[in-house]
């Protein structure tokens, strides 16, 4: 895309690593990405991959903000949490930058805390969730390994939780007697629907999950199939842990393959306004929207 | 011990074998243990294996019956399960003798359905549950791999489900970021009975799983107590789906380290009566008056 550049904007992940050309409003210019994720540098080594990925576009002068894991502890510059409810002025607020690069800023992660006990974290979803329109009393959804559900009000982050969806998922196909003759999920919708249903119905998973067993032996679920039963089962406890939104917009963001599964679950749990976003646009957009808010 | 053996029983789990002399009553005499368990044989190996580890013992003459896991498919002979309720009665009219050895009898598993629906299985807890001297209206659990909630009542097996609490522990240690730098379990009481506290106030387990990163991130709890947080929440979890049957005694059957924690969080859930069994003896126990049934 033509225009010209108004931030170098950077989303380090734990296991991944994407430099951006951010124009006005936050539009996508150009982007790179490599796979010297957060989670395997040490805090000196962070300023000389970024050189090494993005060197040319640093060169161009520009302020380059930075959101995602970048700020965890151990990492680059350790960044406080930022406590619920909080808006894009309180992240603008709370940049730092790193002692080896002042010309970086750093986005801070969100914390839910419940009588000064922290509860719960996010680090680079905020970013997004000021990158998306979302309207008034939302639910943003990030699936993935640790999936955020985070409750949105008038532009405000207001609270999140944190499943360990597509943790457990691998954890559970690779380590228990689950997995064994397992194929990949993506096969069968009807076997995710019946896994969701038995969710919404049954509170107790660690029993749920014996069902994938108890399926196969009664000739209801085929190997091929039990995959997406399986997850079908731990995407729908999710669901069913948050259907006292049901009746606020749901805005989905993440691969969009997985999107579409939690888009079925959510109809099932009877959420009717589910939408799916672009990550990769909403992720560029919020550090934008940073930006402006940290430059007034 | 001395006496006169009636019956040689045999407990066949997937992965042990063990193989008693018992006496009227029920009363171990003697037994052997060995590693071959059902899970690794081949429906022709079962007779030479038991030759191996008790062919003197079976040249006395005796009747031999078999519960657990050499019922199961694949293995001696398959049995179909007895559907719930069932009792000693049922059991013994339904045990039946695989086709290399007609000196054996079989026990068969127990099933629950609901709406001629298979739910939930049992192979060889059926057996320890008959050999307990239950109050009525109990709840016999088998912690565990795969843990068993057994309701009886009035010398039935009334109803059942099965929890993956051991199998999940293993796999989230091995295979989740909860899992790195984790210690053993068995160290700390506290951490556990906040595992199982946090269990108990919340039913999204997924959620609750990641708390034991958060409590880590927040300094409260070290990485040698994180084994003994993350046993309390998926233990806890348990707990938290029997409640409704609070009011009923508790007898626990297993490993008595294991009985006790589970002890510990049943009390946490307000369960009030808990006692601890001897699994081996119930186990021969169950057998010999499943014997004395088939006999009469």
């Amino acid at each position: 895309m033509t225009g010209t550049a108004g931030l170098i904007g950077v989303d380090w992940g734990t296991s991944n690593l994407r430099v951006m050309r951010i124009a006005d409003g936050g539009r996508v210019l150009d982007s790179r990405s490599d796979s010297r994720g957060a989670g395997g540098l040490t805090s000196d080594q962070f300023h000389g991959v970024l050189q090494d990925v993005a060197g040319d576009w640093l060169a161009e002068g520009l302020p380059i903000l930075c959101c995602g894991m970048a700020g965890a502890r151990s990492r680059w510059r350790e960044m406080a949490y930022l406590p619920c409810p909080a808006d894009v002025g309180d992240l603008a607020t709370a940049v730092a930058s790193p002692r080896d690069a002042p010309r970086v800023s750093i986005v801070p992660g969100v914390a839910v805390y419940e009588d000064d006990r922290l509860q719960d974290v996010v680090r680079g979803e905020e970013t997004q969730v000021f990158g998306l329109d979302a309207p008034d009393e939302a639910l943003v959804v990030g699936p993935g390994t640790h999936s955020k559900w985070i409750r949105t009000s008038q532009g405000r982050m207001t609270g999140f939780r944190t499943f360990m969806t597509g943790e457990l998922f691998a954890a559970i196909r690779k380590g228990t007697i689950l997995g064994a003759d397992m194929g990949e999920p993506g096969v069968d919708d009807d076997a995710f629907a019946a896994g969701v249903d038995r969710a919404l119905r049954d509170p107790a998973l660690t029993a749920a999950l014996f069902s994938v067993r108890v399926e196969g032996l009664a000739g209801r679920l085929s190997a091929a199939s039990a995959a997406d039963y399986l997850s079908g089962l731990l995407i729908g406890a999710e669901v069913a842990a948050q259907t006292d939104a049901r009746d606020r917009p749901v805005i989905l963001i993440g691969a969009e393959v997985l999107c579409r599964r939690y888009a079925a679950a959510l109809a099932r749990g009877g959420f009717h306004d589910v939408r799916i976003a672009d990550g990769a646009a909403a992720t560029a957009r919020g550090l934008w929207r940073i930006h402006e808010a940290v430059s007034r």
